[in-house]
């Protein structure tokens, strides 16, 4: 079966991934259970503890599974049925960490933005006081590119005693946090989103406090087992076999980040952002987030008789650019163009190119 | 952190790949909620279920994650604490299953041959009429190279009316057997062993009897829950993000397998074991296991003084060959030589050229 691999892909993720890093991927992939490549993941766990300005203390692991992995794993190795969790459910993503705790038996309450808007104090108020252990939030709401208030959120937090949970999944390298300034006791991301690696791998911060919680707590489950993560990357190695090439991969990106600066490669996505949403406006869309993260663009058409499934469709087939398409309720309204993995304004001069194109043939209209 | 990517690799995971398979690992990665990709996975089910002889009606579903998140998946996702398991712990990975018993509180009693020895009739004599749910086994303890005789094992579990579930990591494309003349229920295998692509995938074949226990208990798990794995895997999709490079390189190993079929695949393992297996004699190992699957060769030193560890690092780190060490007790006393993966009987002269060495210089002596 022959994939077509050659599109502009403005999806967030997986993303298009440079050629240094491309490249590693036709390598051989090593045996694992050596010094050497033991050395290779301390040398992750350091930088990504860094890169998410972990507090003293902090470890970090990596789980050979997708961000949806890490989301469970946080949830299931920290929290048990005598915990109560405040959920920000404004998304698919958040609706997903509702989910995992109901599988798993957690109580949990839900703070609901209306969809497309970031949650404001009044928001957070009816919980206050609440005796919550923890607070569970994506901090870039992926499904529809809402940016959550970190710092309020992290102030209810500390006036509550509570815990924070923050699933950084695509706000990883896009927008400014500090796991130490938040207070926050668990972050996690993904290889594929602005790491712009192939997907298979998810990699934890956990602070001081979330391990203690991991190592109070029974273990719950084999596979994502942190205790047993934990241990293993003590030595930087992994329970089970990992994803090997991809954390080789993951290795030369933090490298290279850590080498050129995280000021630079947040300054590399904002540029191509800003550039997109500066041209986007002459179009006949609407934003459809009123707090954007600089990861993605959610766009809503205006004439309601154009589907934005038909145009994901369209421009996949006839124009060779991806954007990402939105699922059920949204599909028709909504779909995204991603600023994250290798892109340049030129590829958004394709897309603009493109959009042009559809207005003409009357697929696109005001 | 550079890390040496041109060691012989007779490891049993991750192991050599073809150029043509390593080569698709420097392609971009496509988006992949497309149906183009929807047909690639279609195709994997398909080519999977006809290399494992599935019954009418299995179905197959790809997880993200080791061989151990199938091991977990099926024997959380198929059993509860109302059934009861016989698990064969013949080495390491039967250790595993039984592990995996525990956490989910699965009523489990188990099988233990000796080390290194495949079980017999008499050992399973006493669990006859026992009414356990299901007999759980790695066809190939790949810790120890046993291959167990599985005609033995189907026998007992249709006379017992027990569900079969079979870890055939390392035994697919080396070992034959059919899942539909051994009424397996599950079997599952992953990327890096015998199909010889990078670690990060694990794919799973269920029989309709399987299918229905999955259907029929509560979601136990989020992650690895194999009611979305098989209801999105309907229209060839995952419920989350998987690794999809990997599993392009999946496809194209299916595809070359199927066209050069597998007789073909498991001959080309066959000639590296036997070859091996000819040269190995004139040295001064015993083979720890008294039934060899294709698929990996276990060596003892005859003298006590030679520590099988202290022969795998000189081999790494002098000749630039790896062999698979074990670990725990059996660390100084085996190690192991694998046959999958795109290896030629070049390598293996490779491998004796260095074992000649090894003895001119005592770290080797008989």
């Amino acid at each position: 079966m022959e994939i077509k691999k050659d599109h502009i892909n403005f999806a967030v993720g997986p993303v298009m991934i440079s050629e240094e890093i491309s490249a590693l991927g036709a390598d051989l992939v090593p045996y694992f259970r050596t010094p050497e490549f033991s050395a290779l993941m301390l040398e992750n766990e350091r930088i990504l503890k860094e890169l998410m300005d972990a507090p003293e203390g902090s470890r970090a692991v990596f789980l050979t599974g997708s961000g949806t992995a890490s989301m469970d794993a946080a949830i299931r190795n920290l929290f048990t049925a005598e915990d109560r969790l405040l959920i920000v459910k404004g998304g698919g993503f958040g609706h997903r960490f509702c989910e995992i705790a109901e599988v798993y038996g957690i109580p949990h309450d839900e703070v609901i933005p209306e969809t497309g808007h970031t949650i404001r104090a009044e928001h957070l108020e009816p919980f206050a006081g609440k005796k919550y252990t923890a607070f569970v939030v994506n901090m870039d709401e992926t499904s529809t590119g809402v940016l959550y208030d970190m710092d309020l959120i992290s102030r209810f937090c500390k006036e509550n005693g509570m815990m924070l949970v923050v699933d950084v999944i695509s706000a990883f390298l896009t927008d400014e946090f500090s796991m130490k300034d938040l207070g926050a006791d668990v972050m996690f991301t993904g290889s594929q989103k602005a790491l712009a690696v192939p997907p298979g791998v998810s990699m934890m911060v956990l602070s001081p406090r979330a391990q203690e919680r991991v190592w109070a707590n029974p273990s719950a489950c084999f596979y994502l087992d942190l205790k047993a993560a934990l241990k293993n990357q003590e030595r930087g190695q992994t329970p089970w076999t990992p994803a090997v090439g991809i954390l080789i991969q993951i290795n030369a990106r933090l490298n290279q980040i850590a080498r050129d600066g995280l000021a630079a490669e947040r300054a590399r996505i904002r540029e191509v952002a800003d550039y997109f949403r500066r041209r986007i406006k002459d179009y006949p869309f609407t934003v459809f987030s009123d707090s954007l993260s600089y990861c993605v663009t959610p766009l809503s058409p205006n004439n309601p008789e154009v589907s934005a499934h038909h145009l994901f469709e369209v421009l996949k087939d006839e124009y060779g650019i991806i954007v990402c398409p939105n699922g059920g309720e949204l599909a028709d309204k909504v779909f995204r163009v991603g600023h994250i993995g290798a892109l340049t304004t030129a590829d958004y001069d394709r897309l603009f190119d493109a959009l042009d194109d559809l207005m003409r043939r009357g697929i696109l209209k005001a």
